[in-house]
């Protein structure tokens, strides 16, 4: 049963264990066989030329479940494979350029012993790629469970997922580098820079580009704070200066998202992705349906109607999340309602008891709405799943708009309620603070010291039991593979992002009123990159590095938080005492006055938008000299190649 | 000195003409010899190998230029320069794919004996590129005008035509084809679609483009139209039931702009638009500067700062463009007061002379208005040379937004005023239908009937002049010549494009106080496309065939428009003597519900804009597959190519 670890490759000493495969406890031996072979399989007959090492050699009698391997590559093998994914990488005179191995020589810090010119992340990503490419042939189901069927060209490792046949599979931390890391990272309490390119160098891009990000919206926030500070030890209520700080923060608020863009191009020419091309997209792994000619690829896979899903969308989910929103808001009245009794009861009384009442309808409502938060996003997801999206992009897309909408709505609700319909600007900063101030460690908390402890605790537990077992296998490695398997997975950006959103919500809808809310964003912000920074590297199993360009779809959720702060600032502007006194007889005139200024506003951030560049000139230079040099390639093929041996002789006998 | 022919060409007979270059008069005959011996040497020596013919041979003696060449190709060069400049054919298969000839065989109607391959214009396209390539090697000046310098890689040409040696050159018209073409177009008195792809075909597709988006128009502009006549008929002053239509106008007029685009983009799919990869793009011909090296190319050309480009756009263009609109806006008072003025003395003296004099400030204005027009069309010309843009992409865009803002502001600022500051609707209904009638019987005029008269003057005398010589030449070729290059230039789509524009603005601006607009601008566009026909075909000379897939900048600008008109139709309702009525008591109520109503429309209308797909499903999953083919081509080439050489010889060894 066991094969030969020789078998694969000659220096078995050489072998660095990248990726982590578990299978379940109970597979079949032919299918785990098959598994190791089809991965060490030559290229050319369908494998995926990769090397395999089970975890612990059958002979042992350690516990838990054997069915572990390590997967690594060749340097060689590595290098083609960063080819095919089309890594781009610096070159020697500073351009970046898609990787092939015909031009290794004319990258930076290339030579055939450095085996550090692909970095561990990308090493693995190249692996995740290789294997998730490794596809069946003319096997019609998995050997040994005929019900995981297979056709040609379906991705073997999708269907083991799906089937429940492979647990997980992972890349392994290096826990030199993470250590290093973790040090100039997380380790000082000093204020710096993250090191954001050791970031994405150990995590990949989509991990380095929202700290990047997180850590520009927080330096962004800093002259909004300092602005707003004087604001509340000086003039509290003075809404004529506050017309000016909420027209710097209408302005400050639309440049920095435009910058940012600016930002993220810098640095995604120098990470290379910029320039990546896109893959071409596999159906996501939940995908499903009838087996059918796919129109792209006229390869046979599950098609699925899009108008069934249309329907799905617009008949089904559509109709629940406007569901969802009015329970919410309904929720909200009967919060409001309660209120308002609690206080006339607490009139009437004045004991100790209805003081105390007075915050029950508040309890009562944050438990409420805690609860409908996640009942809401388990729905969301499982119908966003149940819309049955081909690609994994579109589901995501869908399952954001989703969360987002029904988030916008529970956190600000009741803000837009207080000032818009109750006109109480007092209870609106009052309410505005405690909600900032309250999610604001109640998610430290969850997100970060919670997990920590337990993860704490968990170490401590493995270390005891791998010491416990007292063997002669490469110890540290087998402690690592136990200890990271166990850990929680990251579940990527997203709920970060959100975060991030519904901050720029607290500090941007309402700005006018509570100027504040920007200096308790930054204070959260800066704890908040040493807890996630905690977090990336204590708490979880290494994640995939995965490239990407820009923060996708979050950038045109802020910009659209944008477009409705400006319309709140100009009402709340409107509706202030100060403003309507200079307007005493004619309110019309004010109203007139407030939503010319609205429009014009917002003409002008669209202005803004369009005139300024998302790419600096010197990227937007670069990336031409690129467009231009393969335009040339093209022409000189043509006429250096075609020219004198074709045309020329036919043309000029 | 004369050049005999049979040194370019072995078949004279064969030689079909297809553009016509005319040099100056004074040219120098080393010149001359110099510029001939380039188009026809090869390829490889820096030439491009096309076959010329001068129009009159020296010996023979005619009146008029004798520097006038015509340029023709073999069927083998035009497929060659086709693969190229990267013209996209249909395939055999009904796909679309990039042109090479190695694949020729592969391509529907492809013979070699099939000379109708690549229609006349794409032949000309051809040449015009292959001519325009031809750059400078060695030379470092035109050979006997020392003042045109050259430097390597200069566009030869281009050189010529900035230094005033080449007068123009331009396409043959194939009269059989365009006397077949008018006669389908505009020779039958028939309502039936135009033939848009004989269009395309004879005039390329920028010109198939502008009428099928004028036709498209014109459709769209029906249903408009048919609710617009009972609302004139029936109940003229009933602004409740002008609600519902301009809700509907709203509504109708962003899903026709988001359905053009589908439209668009199915026409250019099967023109091979689409697919086209975009040129490389030279600087324009007017560009100057010194001499540097092009950070994008790394070629000797001129540089100009881009910095000062920016001070002198936003420094003089910019304040300019500010003083003309405000001068504009100051007229149009004055107007408006001497309207007034001439209303009193009316109403004083009430003779005859005082009725006619009501009418004298309205002519005023006409007339300074157009002559304003006039001028500001040439500052606007010159200071947008004079910002020395690289590109004429760039170029055309600052001077088209320049064009555009200035022309809203003259056509409807009066409007505005009439509407929102002097309350008057039934004046304004008054002004705008004398507006757009006037308007567009003047275009119609101006645009084809006048140019149209004048041309058959001009054919007239040329065949006379023809005739009157009397020699032995191909006479019908000489006289076609002589007429076309008198003939005048067509100045591109933008002048047509503009009056569109405009007349959409009188339709959707004020589209609920006169529901007519849109019944006018159908009749108007039905004969503007009759007019237009015969104007490209009668009028002018044959353009060159200029590839586009879209309507570019002018999608933009009508959306812009739509935007605009939601605003002032709200504005119109909330201030309809009706709608006032339902709010007696409370203005500001109104006044808030129509600015609600504003926000959720336009919001309604980016939703729906990003919820329709630009492309039609199907559309997309002809690229999505284009992609995937080259995408598994790139694979394929590594691994069938590189694994088993290079991988595994180095590898399994």
């Amino acid at each position: 049963m066991k094969i030969s670890w020789s078998a694969y490759d000659t220096s078995a000493t050489n072998f660095r264990p990248l990726v982590v495969i578990e299978l379940a406890k109970d597979i079949k031996d032919e299918t785990k066989e098959w598994l190791t072979q089809k991965i060490v399989e030559k290229k050319k007959n369908g494998g995926a030329q990769l090397l395999v090492k089970p975890l612990v050699e059958d002979g042992e009698k350690i516990e838990g479940n054997h069915n572990i391997y390590l997967v690594g590559a060749s340097p060689l093998r590595l290098l083609l494979g960063a080819e095919t994914v089309g890594l781009v990488k610096e070159c020697n005179d500073n351009t970046m350029r898609a990787f092939t191995y015909t031009t290794r020589k004319a990258f930076k810090d290339f030579a055939e012993d450095n085996h550090d010119f692909l970095t561990m992340a990308e090493c693995q990503y190249v692996i995740k790629h290789e294997l998730e490419n490794l596809r069946a042939k003319d096997e019609n189901m998995i050997p040994g469970y005929p019900q995981a069927k297979l056709y040609p060209g379906k991705s073997i490792i999708r269907r083991l997922i799906t089937n429940g046949i492979l647990i997980q599979i992972f890349p392994l931390h290096d826990t030199e580098e993470l250590k290093k890391l973790k040090h100039t990272w997380c380790g000082q309490v000093k204020v710096r820079y993250q090191p954001l390119d050791e970031i994405r160098c150990y995590f990949g891009e989509t991990i380095a580009v929202y700290f990047a990000f997180l850590e520009y919206f927080t330096l962004a926030l800093v002259p909004m704070a300092v602005i707003g500070i004087p604001y509340y030890f000086f003039d509290w209520e003075d809404y004529d200066k506050y017309v000016m700080l909420a027209a710097f923060n209408l302005l400050w608020s639309t440049i920095i998202l435009e910058v940012w863009k600016r930002c993220c191009a810098v640095m995604a020419y120098r990470w290379g992705t910029l320039l990546m091309k896109r893959q071409f997209e596999e159906p996501r792994p939940g995908f499903h349906g009838v087996l059918g000619i796919n129109p792209v690829t006229g390869r046979e896979e599950p098609v699925y109607s899009s108008f069934k899903r249309q329907l799905r969308i617009y008949l089904v989910s559509l109709p629940f999340v406007c569901l969802c929103l009015y329970l919410s808001l309904h929720i909200m009245m009967i919060y409001f309602n309660l209120e308002h009794q609690a206080y006339l009861y607490h009139e009437e009384n004045q004991s100790e008891l209805s003081s105390l009442m007075l915050y029950v309808p508040s309890i009562i409502y944050a438990v409420v709405i805690e609860i409908l938060n996640r009942i809401y996003r388990y729905a969301a997801e499982f119908l966003t799943s149940w819309e049955n999206h081909r690609l994994e992009s579109s589901h995501q897309n869908h399952l954001v708009l989703k969360v987002l909408v029904f988030n916008f709505l529970n956190c600000f609700a009741s803000l837009f309620y207080i000032a818009f319909v109750l006109f109480d600007m007092k209870l609106l900063r009052q309410s505005l603070a405690t909600l900032l101030i309250t999610s604001q460690i109640l998610n430290q908390f969850v997100e970060a010291v919670l997990p920590y402890w337990l993860q704490k605790r968990r170490t401590k537990s493995v270390k005891k039991k791998v010491k416990a077992l007292d063997i002669d296998t490469d110890l540290s490695l087998l402690e690592q593979v136990n200890l990271e398997k166990g850990m929680d997975t990251y579940l990527g950006t997203f709920d970060d992002y959100l975060e991030l959103f519904l901050q720029f919500g607290y500090v941007s809808l309402f700005s006018c009123v509570y100027p504040l809310a920007a200096v308790f964003a930054v204070l959260n912000n800066i704890t908040e990159i040493y807890s996630d920074a905690l977090k990336m590297c204590s708490i979880f199993k290494r994640p995939f590095s995965e490239p990407t360009a820009n923060i996708g779809v979050w950038q045109l959720a802020f910009q659209t938080m944008t477009v409705i702060s400006v319309v709140t600032n100009c009402v709340l502007i409107g509706m202030s005492p100060q403003v309507n006194a200079l307007f005493p007889d004619s309110k019309m005139e004010l109203i007139l006055i407030v939503v010319l200024a609205e429009h014009l506003i917002i003409a002008m951030k669209f202005l803004m938008a369009f005139v300024i560049p998302d790419k600096p000139r010197d990227i937007q230079i670069k990336l031409a000299r690129l467009e231009f040099e393969s335009l040339e390639a093209l022409k000189q093929q043509t006429s250096l190649v075609r020219w004198p041996v074709r045309f020329d002789s036919t043309c000029s006998e």
